[in-house]
């Protein structure tokens, strides 16, 4: 079973590592780090790389996609290699999953049109350009595709999708391994319940960020 | 505030990328990913690679230190560069972390003695070869020392580092950025509840692992 995982330039590494570290322990897991082109992508924080070995032209047919998200997808929404890449391979795959932003590249490619859909939460009506409709769910199944929302839900994405796959024995098996069994020192991990100046200090952070990284795609455009 | 995190071959990658999502986005992190060499460093599971951009001994004096598991860690406590810098970059640290079964790390540098402890579940009785009380809590503080129960505890570690580093609000809005709010699909992520089946065939397999890795280990000393 193959498993393409996309990795870019101004990724965040945790959408990318979290969905790894789940499954890549399925039995007969054949896991690709694919990019544009090979070599060292650098995460959203700037400090952390990780090896692409393969060009997605390389692993054209996986069995299982994963798309993760981060600054740098808007440059990946704009390079046809990529773009063109996510069409023929969702074409032919089992599973077409995402994470973060991720779901975003998928939406760009034409993937989501019609689908319910998930995204990180400050990015989430940016899914309607796409014909998606937003959901507030943290895993959200549409056919083969599975959209997860912000970063850290690619666990619970990949464990979902584990037990598609491999049966709940080896889910739970892969859970218990890597002893997801979450205590967060606080409740702050979604809008609902965070509190409304933490929200918005976030928010203005992160736009500002993201702007930025869309002025990078025009510029390169 | 310099943040080093130490990777090798045959790490388990979301011990060290788990953590370093969260810690990377503290106010003046400047985190750097070390190797006892620079240079690439394959994760346990064989597919994805991880840049070390710096020795051990250039960054002698981090003010954190994170030490993630991993089946490579028995190479790792027979590297005395590795072992040598633990002990000095402990000495001059405001907080030395671990992740997972880089517990045993720190205890083979000696810097467990007489401290409360915890490490992954099925290794949990190593802890005592080093002097260390075992726990079963999934993060244990013991004056600077924080260590962490298996992989994705680093997580709620790395959490309760960030606001113990740059206080509530700000750990808060890391976690709401990273939308940590886990929804497991089951509740498989510790030995205490997982189904008894589960938990032994994990064991058989996880076991065979270590006993591969020490040996190899032994060879190389």
């Amino acid at each position: 079973m193959q498993i393409a995982i996309l990795i870019f330039d101004e990724i965040t590494a945790l959408d990318a590592v979290g969905p790894y570290e789940v499954l890549s322990r399925l039995p007969g897991a054949d896991v690709r780090f694919v990019g544009a082109e090979p070599g060292l992508k650098g995460t959203d924080n700037g400090m952390l790389r990780l090896m692409a070995d393969e060009a997605v032209a390389d692993v054209p047919h996986p069995d299982v996609l994963v798309v993760p998200g981060g600054v740098g997808v808007a440059l990946q929404a704009a390079d046809p290699r990529v773009i063109d890449w996510l069409r023929a391979a969702h074409a032919t795959s089992t599973w077409t999953t995402s994470v973060c932003t991720g779901s975003l590249l998928l939406g760009a490619a034409g993937l989501l049109d019609g689908l319910r859909a998930t995204t990180h939460f400050l990015r989430m009506e940016a899914l309607r350009d796409f014909g998606a409709e937003p959901t507030g769910e943290r895993v959200v199944r549409a056919g083969k595709v599975i959209t997860a929302a912000g970063v850290s839900s690619g666990i619970d994405m990949a464990l979902t999708l584990a037990a598609e796959i491999a049966g709940d024995q080896t889910a739970k098996a892969i859970q218990l391994v890597i002893e997801y069994d979450p205590q967060p020192p606080f409740d702050s991990g979604s809008p609902d319940r965070a509190e409304p100046g933490v929200v918005a200090k976030l928010e203005a952070a992160v736009r500002a960020r993201e702007q930025a990284a869309a002025a990078r795609a025009a510029a390169a455009a």
